[in-house]
């Protein structure tokens, strides 16, 4: 293709609403244009490569036995009402009432569709397994929208839902996706780690998240670089730090701390390192009657190491909060503790609070905690002597890198990740909630055992970035990127020898099957090359009277620090050797 | 593929509320799955079509230098404020608050948005012309949804805009669409016609729809079979019938026609041709004061000859009339006529009316029309010596078959045609709401002439179906056929030389990218058979142990009234054969 047949806009400067690398870039690379927000334009130069992330992801699914269909945008709000997602789902859901007021939805995702069609289509057990995908829009109503498509309102998803017979075959469903999904991410040329997730109510080990590698990423995924393990933070196990409690060797003593109200203030003012010290986080919850008022509040003191972080989900799935659960106010941290929060302990309690010790800290001793008095902490303190035992001992603490990995296989390291996939296993969630059943061999009805996989395709783009790019601009992998090769003429406009020769050598890469750009914008060298290394394309060819006087084009990988002389007999072959050895020559 | 990686579903009957063959056969050969009034899932089957639909028409956009990109779905309401089209459009326009309650609406076109870009992206004249296109879902709330996919409310349109420096340019543009269009419907295989539309108040003759021809469809198409004219029935001018009014042979007279209300019994009763008789019909327009109030009722007497149609977009072009009009009421017309409606005419009215013949009209002598006196109408009217000439003598009636063709080369024919595409010249009707502007030569900012040019890709299936079936089920053009080549094994899971020659054809027809299907469900001949031509695969291998043993393999055509023994190692060449005729074959 030619760039007078396309359409090319780049920017110096990104507008001030984008904080991340990936969106700035998007922006002046002209990805992207912003229409609202959290709601995008893909221009020309993005849509090439959403088509081409698409077209893997399509090959790979279709490769693993799941078939393509396409379901609506706009939804109506009965299937969702069915399984009480209409009701639950937050603002997220975009609710909409057409011109007779009847209620639909945009959709976000298709459980509820595509379960309504398996329970219509799919009614004999010789059907089964069967996976449906799509590749569709998708609108969350975020409350604030930002980082460009990384997490924007309206977004592109494949979405693909398995249905099983049981559990047993469900499980295999969801191990072909788990590969097609592996299949999928190393086309794409993209560092990634799948690592095990929560399953929130669903339970079991069925859940992974594909994280794109970027130190830019949201999340923090744990893994253990000597072995198969990793999980992200919010699942990943903490195992004790101390084997087995020691004997007390300190006894207890008040010690004044006058403002310091912090684990650290507290270990610098003592001179004690900050693993002595015990955090305590005061949380709540409450119990209402069928009218919904609150008849009891219960207060609960979760006690981590000082220098470890306290993990809301895995508190969260404590018998006594997994009801759900608040941080205290402070008033009832006064009338609990007798005391503002910042010198809060489990010694000298005024009402009863239930004590939930991390398994690091059950098993402390000689620790220091807050006194229950402002300005003061206790020092020496030691379960069974000075305080009861706790009520619970439990994982309630952020794993950190050098933990022991909890296969016993290493030590853990964290790095940062994108999540831009998502396998699980749903079980019979959605097949009950809309009776949604297929006859056995018996001819007796059975729930569907489901799956539910999807990868947020817009949502690449902008992971692949943030893995990948320099100050110049995006460093796109072969695989993905708007183009392959650019050919760059100096004097297309004015030089007949430099024109025929780029158009040759533009139309034998095409007919090569090399998806190329010729710029034929006439720009001058300097800005055309700005422009295709902010564009991210791979590979550039530039063509000159002087080279092809001496017989050469220059050129020069994405990465390479600088140009190549090529003789002109060898371009194609030296292009070919660069493009054949695939995604791993841009990474 | 082998239907067992596949999704088949077909049904004996359609359901209850399809009323339409293309709707009924969509439902049972399993190509939509209804989710609500006017939204349908496409099923597999179904978005195969829709994706060599697809394909088609972005391979040919992409010839024409049309450039893709992809806008949002959900758009601010601001964009469509500047046009007044949020306020202007009726309910069709589905609006939506987000949580924010800020407005929103679900795009059925996207000129606000594609304007938008324009205004930002095309700054100088320098970028011109440029065509940005996208194939995106759409969303109109329609009040009475139905037909399937011909009139749902969402569906997937391919929606193009063009911007041009000058008004010659824009002409350009839309010569260049035009001939992409036929390109499209050509290889869609697709018997079509391009006929000229109403432009409505942008004027010009830069209007066409491109019609698929069906006995089935809404749309009235005029052609001239003699020469290139072409015109749909709002549009066709209708020549006047009669040359020049003759001198008056008949007394007027008022004739007693007890209960003969229509033209036809009128005509009937007197025993002369219905082309002696003259229909009355009576508009009304309003004036209106800054607050809305009316403050003046003019009615307005339209005369058709009593075999000719009323053309309600005609009328609505005349000077009184192009403010909007409607029919009067029948208090208006006792008023003005001192008769009920059924026996009105030109004379001897009440109160003054504007008197509109047709051209036809106009020139016709010793007429018959109503006397204004319930069950009596005149014989031997004329005009001039019984009553004034008319007040404007225009062309207000729908052409007819057999009517002389407008360009004199010929009579004109009437055909039936599903509206499948629009190409329409805007203008600067958008660009000047929107303040769309872009730099000339002189550094003078200049607004955009624009084209917009839209295809209905889902409706295409139906148009498709309505065009080409038969009794057994739908019969596809061999470009957008689910499948091409459809392998029928009888007993494949019975006999080894059956499985063998049937998987070695079905992998040397994809080895050849033939879009094979090789049906190893089991079924019985009768309901294989049944399913294939139901579902419309142009061309059927049937493979048997009997055929076999004696080196043969049946072939059908889906248009051909029975199978052909062909030799196992002819089958290939037999096939390639067919399957190279391209559509005509199928035509």
């Amino acid at each position: 293709m030619k760039s007078s047949q396309f359409f090319i806009s780049t920017l110096k400067e990104a507008p001030a609403d984008a904080e991340i690398v990936s969106h700035k870039l998007m922006l002046r690379a002209g990805f992207i244009k912003r229409l609202g927000a959290g709601i995008y334009n893909y221009m020309p130069m993005g849509l090439r490569v959403i088509r081409k992330v698409e077209a893997i992801i399509r090959e790979e699914m279709n490769r693993a036995g799941a078939v393509e269909l396409l379901m609506p945008v706009v939804q109506p709000a009965e299937l969702w009402q069915e399984t009480g997602r209409f009701d639950k789902m937050g603002p997220e859901l975009l609710r909409v009432k057409d011109r007779h007021e009847r209620d639909f939805i945009i959709q976000p995702t298709s459980e509820e569709v595509v379960t309504d069609i398996a329970r219509q289509e799919l009614r004999s057990y010789k059907q089964l397994p069967k996976n449906f995908y799509h590749i569709q829009t998708k609108f969350r109503d975020e409350r604030r929208p930002r980082f460009g498509v990384m997490r924007g309102r309206e977004f592109t998803m494949k979405d693909a839902y398995s249905f099983d017979r049981d559990v047993a075959s469900a499980g295999k469903s969801y191990d072909t996706m788990y590969a097609a999904y592996c299949a999928v991410f190393d086309r794409l040329g993209l560092q990634y780690r799948a690592v095990a997730a929560d399953t929130g109510a669903i339970g079991g080990d069925r859940s992974h998240e594909f994280q794109v590698i970027a130190e830019t990423g949201e999340d923090a995924i744990v893994y253990c670089p000597t072995s198969s393990y990793a999980a992200n933070i919010e699942l990943a196990e903490s195992v004790p730090l101390i084997a087995q409690r020691v004997a007390p060797a300190q006894g207890l003593e008040k010690t004044p701390t006058p403002g310091k109200s912090t684990c650290e203030d507290v270990a610098a003012l003592l001179n004690l390192p900050l693993q002595r010290t015990v955090k305590s986080l005061v949380l709540a919850t409450e119990e209402r009657n069928e009218a919904g008022d609150i008849t009891k509040v219960t207060v609960w003191l979760l006690l981590v190491r000082g220098d470890h972080a306290l993990n809301e989900v895995k508190a969260g799935k404590l018998v006594g909060l997994k009801g759900g659960y608040r941080f205290a106010t402070v008033a009832e941290i006064e009338e609990h503790f007798g005391c503002k929060p910042g010198y809060l302990g489990p010694i000298g309690l005024k009402k009863p609070v239930k004590v939930i010790a991390d398994r690091t800290v059950a098993n402390m001793s000689d620790f220091v905690c807050g006194a229950n008095e402002a300005d003061f902490h206790f020092t020496g303190v030691n379960w069974g002597r000075d305080l009861p035992e706790p009520d619970e001992v439990a994982d309630i603490r952020n794993a950190q890198a050098g933990d022991p990995s909890p296969d016993g296989q290493g030590v853990l390291a964290i790095q940062r990740g994108i999540e831009v996939g998502h396998v699980f296993y749903l079980g019979t969630k959605y097949s009950k909630a809309m009776n949604a059943t297929f006859l056995d061999e018996g001819g007796k009805p059975q729930f569907f055992e489901m799956g539910c996989y999807g990868i947020g395709v817009t949502r690449i783009l902008g992971a692949a970035i943030e893995q990948s790019h320099d100050e110049r601009g995006i460093v796109w992998p072969d695989s993905i990127a708007p183009f392959t090769v650019v050919i760059c003429p100096i004097g297309y406009d004015r030089s007949a020898e430099v024109k025929a020769a780029a158009d040759q050598l533009h139309d034998q890469l095409q007919a090569q099957g090399v998806d190329v750009m010729l710029d034929d914008r006439g720009e001058r060298p300097g800005a055309m090359f700005a422009d295709w290394e902010l564009i991210g394309v791979p590979h550039r060819v530039v063509l000159s009277d002087r080279g092809l006087k001496e017989g050469t084009v220059e050129y020069q990988g994405r990465r390479d620090a600088a140009a190549t002389k090529v003789a002109v007999a060898e371009v194609l072959a030296h292009l070919q050797a660069r493009l054949s050895s695939g995604p791993a020559a841009s990474a």
